[in-house]
C-alpha cells in the first residue's frame, strides 16, 4: 500500500493520521496535508480496523490500526507527527467522551490521553460532525470563514465553523441541531424531546416518513415493496426514487422538506456561506439536493432573502470524517 | 448633567458614546469603559434624541445627540474616541443597513461612513440584539466565551458570543432566531414563513396566544379586559398575572413554554454558557424566568443533560443596548 506514497513524502515528511470510529468499523487514513502543488490533504494510505460497537477495547482498535500506518510510512522515512480521532457523540473539554452511540465503550474514558501515552505523538479526540466540517472546510471552502456541516444518516450530527474556527461551546457539545425541537407535537424522540429535527429529517425519519405514507395508503409501491410497511427502511424509499416512483417520489420530497428546515433554521442563526450535507443519506445527493433547494427557495425565505448560500454535499464521502480528523490534529500541532 | 462625570474621568479621558436608535426614541450614552476599580464600564452622561420611526433625517438625530453628549464631555476636558450605534435591523459587512424596521429611512444607507465623516471618530453600527450581547458579556459574563442573547419585544432579536467574540455570519445576518421554525403548520409569518419562533414568543405572540385563549373561553378576565379580544396586547396578560388570575396565568405559562423550545434549540446547537434574555418582555423577568427554566427542566432535556446554563435578564435594562453599542466601538478601537 505504501506504493501510494507520492513522490513529495519524502524521508521525515511529517504526516497525520486521521481516524473515524464508526458504527460497523473504525477507518484510519494517513494524510499528507498541502499536498505538491498546495491543492489540500492528500490520502496517501488507509486501513481498517474493528468497529467501536460494544467494544470496550476500542481504544486498541484505534492504536493497532495507527500502529500499522505509521510502520508502513516508517518504512518510506516519513514519521506521524499526531493522530486526530473522530466519532459520533461528544467529547469534553478535558478529553473524555461523555456519549458515543457508536462506541459506547469509550464513554467516560480519557481516549486522548491513553492515546497519547500509547503512541507517543499529540492526539485530538473530536465529534465525527467537526471533523466533517472542518474537511469540508479545507477542501471545498477554505475562503468561507462561516460554514455550517450536518450529518444525515441513522441519526444528525452536526458541526460548525465560525469567523473560520471549529465551534466546541461550553461543555464540547455545541452543533447538535437533530434535537432541535421542530414540531413540539411531533412524535417523541429517544431523548426525551417531541418533535426534534432527528425525528423527521434522519434515516430514521425517512423510514418513519415512509411507514407513514404507506399505512395512509400514499405510496403503494413502498407498502408492495416490503409486505408489511413496518419493515421499510429509507433504502426502499431511495431505491424506489431512482425508479422513478411517484408515491417513493412524494414521501422524499417530504422528507428533503424536513430537511430544508432544519437547514432554513441554521442559516438564519448562523448566516453561513456554505452548508455541507453529509452521511449516509447524502449518497443519494443528486436526488436530494435540488429537492432540498427547491423547498428552501419556496418556503424558508427568511433563510434565503438576501443570501446566497451554497449547499453542497461532503467531499471525500465516506473518508471525510477520517480526513477532517487528520487535520483538526494539523492545526493543533501546526496552528 | 456632567456632574455626573466621575472623579476617573479626567481630562483627556478617551470615552465612547453609544447610541441606540429605537421605536420610539433614541437613546444616546456617554460611557466610561473600565471605570474606577475595572468595575465595567460606566455610564457618564446621557441624552435624549427623537425616534428613527420613518424619518429620513435619523442620522442627523443621531448626530445632534451625539454632539451635545461630545460638547458636555469637552467642558470637562474629555475627549470621544468613537461612536456605537445599535439599531433592530440588519449591517452588511460593508457598513450598509440592509433593513431596519424601527428606522426605515436607513435602509441601504452607509450610516457608518456618513456618521464618521460628519463627528471625525471612529463609528459601528451593529444590530441592537447584539449590542445587548456584548454589553452582558462585558457586565455579568466577563468570563464566559459562549453566550447567546435574545431580545423579546414586538419581535424577537438575537446576538451570539462564540469563543468570545460577537458574530457577524457572511452577511452581518447571523442571531435571527425570530425566524427559526418551530412549528410548520403554524400561523403565517410577515417573512413568508410558517410557524416561526417570532410568531409565538415575541411580544406579538403572546398577544396571539391570548387572543387565542380568550376567544377558546380559556382566560375569562382576559377576555373582559378588553371586551373585544381582538385588542387584547401583551401588557394585558402581564397585568392580570401581576395579580394572580389563573387564566392570564395559563397563557403566560404557554408563553413561557413557547420560550422555552427556542432558547432549548438555541442552546443544543451553540452550547452557551449562559442565556441574556432582554427586550420589553423581560420587565416581567421575576415572572417569566422561572417558567422558562420549569419548562427547559420538564420537557427540553437534550438542552439540559450534562448543561448547566444561566439565565439571566440583560443587565442594563432598557441602556443595555446603547451600552453594548459603545463598548462595540472600544472594542473595535482599542483591540
Amino acid at each position: 500500500m505504501t506504493d501510494g506514497l507520492p513522490a513529495d513524502v519524502h524521508a521525515g515528511s511529517d504526516l497525520l493520521i486521521g481516524v473515524d470510529v464508526g458504527g460497523t468499523k473504525t477507518l484510519a487514513l494517513l494524510v499528507a496535508t498541502g499536498g505538491p502543488d498546495g491543492q489540500g490533504p492528500l490520502v496517501v494510505d488507509r486501513e481498517l480496523g474493528p468497529s467501536g460497537a460494544g467494544d470496550p477495547s476500542v481504544v486498541d482498535g484505534i492504536a493497532s490500526a495507527v500502529r500499522a500506518l505509521a510502520a508502513r510510512a516508517a518504512d518510506r522515512g516519513a514519521t506521524v507527527a499526531g493522530v486526530g480521532v473522530g466519532l459520533a457523540g461528544f467529547v469534553d473539554p478535558s478529553g473524555i467522551v461523555r456519549s458515543a452511540p457508536n462506541a459506547p465503550g469509550l464513554v467516560d474514558q480519557d481516549v486522548r490521553t491513553r492515546l497519547r501515552s500509547e503512541l507517543g505523538v499529540p492526539v485530538v479526540v473530536d465529534n465525527d460532525a467537526n471533523c466533517m466540517a472542518v474537511a469540508a472546510h479545507a477542501v471545498i471552502a477554505p475562503d468561507s470563514r462561516h460554514l455550517v456541516a450536518v450529518t444525515f444518516g441513522t441519526g444528525i450530527g452536526g458541526g460548525l465553523v465560525v469567523d473560520g474556527r471549529l465551534v466546541h461551546g461550553a461543555i464540547g457539545f455545541a452543533g447538535e441541531p437533530g434535537h432541535m425541537v421542530v414540531d413540539p407535537d411531533g412524535p417523541l424522540c429517544p431523548c426525551g424531546q417531541r418533535g426534534c429535527w432527528e425525528r423527521y429529517a434522519s434515516g430514521a425519519g425517512l423510514a418513519w416518513l415512509a411507514r407513514r405514507a404507506a399505512e395512509d395508503g400514499r405510496a403503494p409501491s413502498l407498502a408492495a415493496a416490503v409486505g408489511d410497511p413496518a419493515l421499510l427502511r429509507g433504502e426502499h424509499v431511495t431505491a424506489l426514487v431512482a425508479e422513478g416512483d411517484p408515491g417513493a417520489g412524494a414521501v422524499f420530497d417530504e422528507y428533503a422538506g424536513w430537511v430544508a428546515l432544519g437547514l432554513a433554521n441554521l442559516i438564519v442563526l448562523l448566516d453561513p456561506q456554505v452548508v455541507v450535507l453529509g452521511g449516509g443519506l447524502i449518497a443519494t445527493a443528486a436526488e436530494l439536493l435540488p429537492r432540498v433547494e427547491e423547498h428552501l427557495a419556496r418556503r424558508f425565505p427568511a433563510a434565503t432573502r438576501f443570501r446566497d448560500v451554497r449547499l453542497v454535499a461532503s467531499p471525500g464521502g465516506p473518508e471525510a470524517g477520517a480526513l477532517g480528523a487528520a487535520l483538526l490534529v494539523a492545526a493543533e500541532i501546526w496552528s
